[in-house]
């Protein structure tokens, strides 16, 4: 364990920073930009993964896997796309190494074994993909196609933070096809709502679903969607994206099918994606000045017990004890961990399970024994409590639920004190600027605008909400007319 | 559905590789060698992460992961491992495109945006997690280190084939850190055990365990252990592989850790890995001229029900029964399909199923419905028999275990009457020219002797067998003395 975190309020860049690092959940590697995710940050990726995939099959997806490397033929072949990742993709351009014949023991790129082609690492996978599905489709009977990978993507980011930011980085991405126009869209909002409902209900994360704005969207998209949250510093994350593909990467591809009535028409297209982005969503949401706070959903260690004894008599007795209570709550569908090292004292070992977040701490001295009791320590409210023993399975069944509860009312309320109307440009920086948050104002529609606010400001238009009600107004920088309010936040 | 299958006496590499692309398990991708795996063969490959993956937890390890790439610098520190890889290794040089100016829409790379130091694409993770290692061992107390990835790395093979040998492929890779010799050298055999386990219960494929000979071992490594299996065309297939890395790696990366005694010593480790190439196997082990024989524990689909019927009266009856029987198969744990399809004839289906390996076809007509029977067809022994209606659920339960245990038996059978002991070289031309298989011969031990014979023959040392008897002989090529047979093999 290292020591203390700075507290947030002093810096929190630098409180996320040493706080995923001391939680062991990710580190930075000797690969500029690139992260290595320590055994307890993946454990908590992969119940994201669990739940995430069960709701894609749930819905008639089915995963597949696709190449790394994109020919950079095929990576052009959707201009606009092209142009949104070209300035940050990793090159292969050789295949093989040989030994510098001036200092032996070092290699060198072979110059012979240069690529005809060179290769991009995939940053996306639309290009690879439905190059692809031009050789699946032929007719509606092979529609919709719904394809899931997950996968590793590149994109040579310049300034890269740990899971927020990172050249390399780990997600999933869908790829639909389908013979019309509503049904993609239909998929489009479909993978949204799952997105906000697993974020919401796992990572007890309350989220505002929306549409981007043309300049926000996804390069190559006709819309994107998406699910935007707020960080306890006022800054927005956006915490999943879908993206309405029109036509445009069956037209690239020239990817058609024989519709029912026997004519040809181009495929409609969605494409849907979240990330271990996630990760730094979950920290910067829950989590307080001691450390990691993770909801039970998922927690990979749920249950700590800390023996508490001075001797061998002692710790026998309440081991026993403990494996007993182990058992009792594994039976319940807690997982649990018993900590009986010898080589760490109990105050430092529950320092380390509050820096890692596990939900809930019950600690076991000679005395618990005796009275028949454990205390029980929550992680999210930092408080504690004796238990009678036969009450403790019951208690800790009830909290797993009640701390998933409590994590997302906390967020949802700071999230809703954290929208502000405003309809003066002067008062929108000044709330941006003491408060930060959602800002909800009028905007006249215009890139040319948001681009202005945004070099104003920093902020730009997270989305325009689903549920924004309809109201005439005016734009808060040029003062034209606009019909709905949309949000604006400084964001990661 | 494609063409018939190209019969395996006939072409034996043709048929592999067209019944894996009609089955659709895969396909040749746009990118040389690199393949797409389709969500049939994908559905597989889950199947068998998952139960791999459940061995790796209960036996103490925990998923990570680390860098795509690997920085030349750190690539080349552990000098064997970098001479067996340099060959054949994706290098990025360079990390963004920009547009070309003679010729605008195309994309050229970007001569400013050259990398200082060249990545290499993973081909294998020793070197990047070696170092990052360094940073987690102190002590003895840090020890074990037990690791596994699931990733994707890369090899730049010349000559590929789906699933046997692609330039980027899918695998585990295990990297674990011990204290002392023993340690390591027991864990290597016991991933190799765990190895053998899953592939004859889950996959159905017998294996022989044992010992590479030097010029076979994995560059880097002090002892390679190995799992080999025997394909229908006597072609041996390395399924599995374990290393013991002795004090390598430690040494080339300098990680140290303090002892019980106080003493700094070279960490010990092993590392180990099964791949996609795994679906080679599982194909060429049991698969027939009809197409792929899947066992029941890794069928995506264990029971297909296909409705026979001339009339929508007809389609709505069978329906129903089919709906109840599925419902009645899940309940026991058979994954089920009911194809209702009206665009294929039932003709089209039983051939279609037979293709992809589906274990039980229950056939149900209106003859079915009047007698309360179903028609159940076994795609291993393509057998067929009228079963009544109350009885299917416990047949086909009985079924799924039944032809687990064929398939192991029939590949055991066949495989041990292909392991023949030779003691002459004219002998050993001969079996190998006429027989195939395995050849259990006495060897001089020596990497010249082996040299010459694989020179002669393409047959390699497959492993020298942990369980082979001891027994006192010469050398089936030089007359000199041994103390063993090896198995040697011509092989995938």
């Amino acid at each position: 364990m290292g020591k203390n975190l700075t507290p947030r309020n002093e810096d929190y860049s630098k409180w996320y920073n040493e706080l995923v690092v001391q939680a062991d959940l990710a580190e930075n590697s000797a690969v500029r930009g690139c992260m290595v995710i320590k055994p307890y940050g993946y454990a908590i990726w992969e119940k994201m993964q669990a739940q995430l995939d069960k709701r894609f099959k749930e819905t008639g997806h089915q995963n597949a896997y696709f190449p790394l490397f994109v020919p950079k033929s095929l990576f052009e072949a959707e201009e606009k796309n092209a142009e949104g990742f070209a300035k940050e993709c990793a090159v292969v351009t050789h295949y093989r190494l040989k030994t510098d014949e001036n200092n032996p023991g070092k290699l060198i790129v072979d110059p012979e074994a240069k690529l005809e082609e060179e290769l991009v690492v995939r940053p996306t996978s639309e290009a690879i993909i439905w190059n692809t599905y031009k050789g699946w489709i032929q007719s509606y009977r092979d529609l919709p196609l719904l394809i899931n990978q997950w996968a590793n993507v590149v994109r040579w980011e310049m300034r890269t933070r740990l899971f927020l930011r990172t050249a390399e980085f780990l997600w999933q991405e869908g790829h639909t096809a389908h013979a019309t126009r509503e049904e993609a869209l239909a998929e489009t909002e479909q993978m949204n709502n799952i997105y906000a409902e697993f974020v919401e209900n796992f990572m007890a994360i309350p989220v505002i679903k929306g549409a981007k704005t043309e300049s926000e969207r996804f390069a190559g998209a006709v819309e994107t969607y998406c699910i935007e949250a707020l960080m306890q510093d006022g800054k927005a994350l956006q915490a999943g994206t879908s993206h309405f593909l029109g036509q445009n990467f069956a037209e690239a591809f020239d990817v058609k099918f024989t519709s029912k009535e026997g004519k040809q028409e181009y495929v409609w297209a969605s494409s849907w994606g979240v990330s271990t982005r996630l990760m730094g969503a979950l920290i910067m949401t829950h989590s307080d000045d001691k450390g990691l706070v993770l909801p039970p959903n998922l927690a990979p260690i749920q249950v700590v017990i800390v023996p508490i004894y001075r001797n061998d008599e002692q710790f026998n007795a309440i081991s026993e004890e403990a494996k007993l209570l182990t058992e009792e709550l594994r039976a319940v569908g807690i997982s649990v961990k018993f900590d009986g090292r010898d080589t760490h004292k109990p105050g430092w070992k529950f320092a380390q399970y509050e820096l890692q977040g596990v939900p809930l701490r019950i600690a076991i001295g000679p005395k618990d024994l005796e009275n028949g009791t454990v205390e029980l320590a929550r992680r999210d409210t930092l408080t504690k409590e004796f238990v009678k023993r036969e009450d403790v399975v019951a208690k800790a069944k009830g909290l797993m639920t009640e701390i998933q509860d409590t994590l997302l009312k906390k967020a949802l309320d700071f999230r809703n004190d954290h929208i502000t109307e405003v309809d003066d440009f002067k008062e929108f920086k000044k709330v941006l600027k003491n408060k930060g948050g959602f800002i909800s104002a009028h905007w006249d529609g215009t890139t040319e605008t948001e681009d202005r606010i945004k070099e104003y400001t920093k902020a730009t238009i997270r989305c325009i909400p689903f549920n924004g009600k309809k109201e005439e107004g005016i734009c808060v920088l040029t003062g034209k007319p606009s019909s709905q309010r949309v949000l604006f936040a400084k964001a990661y």
